[in-house]
């Protein structure tokens, strides 16, 4: 079989911005999508939001790119068309795309609404469909995707702002439940203040929880206490600080993917006290077990959530008024935008505004 | 003020073997412990059993000890005088002593039966008393301890093999406990066939859990399978039978205190399984984020158990007839003993007849 190209493997034209390249550099893309199946919901996309890991993607660095590749798994718009059998949603329905679409549905993980560590699971981009093709993801005109991986968005929900939840979002308040972070009275730390990082302040504080910034950046301080409403703050480096707060919290959600020390961390737990890493350095992290072990402490992990957590996120979001602090952008500016992400320059999320700056040379 | 000798500290006369520096060669030593205070219980020691740490401590490996140094805390013997406000023992009684001897009572950890989480908490040997006295371990004739860091010994367990249960017992016991790794149908893995491991293999059979034994030494299958009752064997070096058993472990209790990769244990575990470490390596070891994440999976740790739990755990292994495979040896052989479990040449826990062989110089 000769390989189609890319605007000509589907029947629906398709919009979109792609890196060609390891250079990472992101241009105007041709492309197309799948006729919509039975169970598939089409939908114009509106926003979306720039994740950390869309920078690696599009330069490869974790060596899974394929290329075309069109960035984004934080995605929303309005549903415009659905297929026969879609029971979940109609025309004219706000909807997401977060960052699989699809999976095998009989593992033990699909059947316990952990779709997200399904062994084939499919990303929402730059992975094989079951059809043989490439997933694009958001920074592009239309998705089309099988209702089971797409979120409904509640009406009073602002679209921009709330597409980061459904990366973002999900991957922090995922595992403050899950690791019985989400107490009231609880005290957690939340280390990193970018795009993970300040959704984790603003579910945690709306749990209830007394919240504990930890950042390298002191400058980021009257920001995190006052307008994310932080309860203190932490300066990483001041060892004076970190000494005053050893021992005072039940978890910490670690979500820097920089190489970085656990020990000073590992230290301001309680006794039983859980470390979760939702950030990925590329190297392997240092890990005392002596300093564990004196407290029973455990250093746990979370990657995004099901899509049943993460519908019960965005309607928790919606219940709290919760939404992301972005920037939004046009996308002429993506590749500033990236630069930007880079330097950690953005508070907190960029969000592309697809609907209104991405046109098709159609 | 003079410090007393040794033997002039206290009025009880008391007998035992201790190194006297970092050569970690033990000798026979005449000492003195206290007068039995109210909550006092003083028994007369039969059997100790030699813990891997007694060597670390007699050698100052940790850089904590302190000379001379009488190791145990794997005790057990018969009470032969108890304070007038003791409640729970009377002479005759069988009893044993773990890893401590105090704590503050009033922390949170305390409070909720974790006295060996307690920052305050007195070890049974090496330690510095409330009185400012140094604690002695169970390589000696008699113990004096307070009644709350007693353990009643079940008349149906013989007392040489019940000794270690006393720390290789409830080490191991406690995470399976903590980390709900006791369910029957479970798959556990069990790192290191020790004397941790060794219990660790029972504690799990009897609960219902099907066990996997990891080593590094294909020559402990038969043992460990036909012998311990272990369901199954891998032998961690070799890569063909670690990727077939990869994601099939709800859990793992890792005994080993050597450096050794964490990542092929991590891959051995479902989603959401757990890695317990209850093995101190003496440098960090490297822990891959990624991993982890991919399965919400967690390292976790423990550390012995509270007094409450230790009870708990003898009254479970009296119940189950779960005891340690010991060799017994006479106090003069205990040089020896420990070169022999730096080379891990015993099935599975030496404990020292202390009753039969430590005599009294006085």
């Amino acid at each position: 079989m000769v390989a189609k190209l890319p605007e000509e493997e589907h029947p629906k034209q398709a919009f979109g911005w792609a890196a060609r390249d390891e250079s990472g550099v992101l241009s105007p893309f041709d492309f197309s999508r799948r006729a919509i199946g039975e169970k598939d919901v089409c939908f114009k996309v509106l926003y979306c939001g720039m994740c950390h890991s869309d920078l690696h993607m599009v330069k490869n660095e974790w060596g899974t790119s394929t290329y075309p590749l069109v960035p984004g798994h934080e995605i929303v718009g309005v549903v415009t068309e659905v297929g026969s059998k879609v029971e979940k949603f109609k025309v004219g329905d706000k909807v997401g795309v977060g960052t699989i679409v699809g999976s095998c549905h009989s593992c033990h993980n699909c059947t316990n609404n952990l779709e997200n560590y399904c062994a084939e699971t499919i990303l929402t981009y730059g992975a094989k469909y079951y059809d043989g093709t490439i997933t694009y993801g958001g920074y592009s005109d239309i998705m089309v995707a099988d209702e089971h991986f797409i979120i409904r968005i509640p009406d009073t929900l602002p679209l921009d702002s709330t597409a980061p939840l459904l990366c973002a979002g999900i991957t922090v308040y995922s595992p403050l439940k899950y690791y019985g972070l989400d107490k009231p009275g609880m005290h957690v730390g939340i280390v990193g203040l970018g795009g993970l990082g300040h959704m984790a302040v603003k579910f945690a504080k709306v749990m209830g929880v007394k919240v504990t910034v930890i950042s390298t950046s002191p400058s980021k301080k009257q920001e995190a206490v006052e307008h994310l409403g932080a309860d203190s703050f932490l300066v990483s480096r001041d060892q004076d600080q970190m000494n005053a707060a050893m021992g005072t919290m039940d978890g910490i959600i670690d979500t820097v993917s920089a190489m970085h020390p656990l020990a000073p961390l590992i230290g301001l737990l309680k006794t039983n006290g859980k470390l979760v890493l939702v950030g990925a350095p590329e190297k392997p992290l240092e890990l005392a077990a002596f300093p564990l072990i004196m407290g029973r402490k455990m250093v746990g992990s979370s990657g995004t959530g099901g899509m049943k957590e993460t519908q019960e996120m965005i309607n928790f979001a919606a219940k709290h008024n919760i939404t992301a602090d972005v920037e939004v952008i046009p996308i002429e500016y993506v590749s500033i935008a990236m630069e930007r992400m880079l330097k950690a320059d953005v508070r907190y999320r960029f969000v592309i505004d697809i609907g209104n700056t991405i046109k098709s040379t159609y």
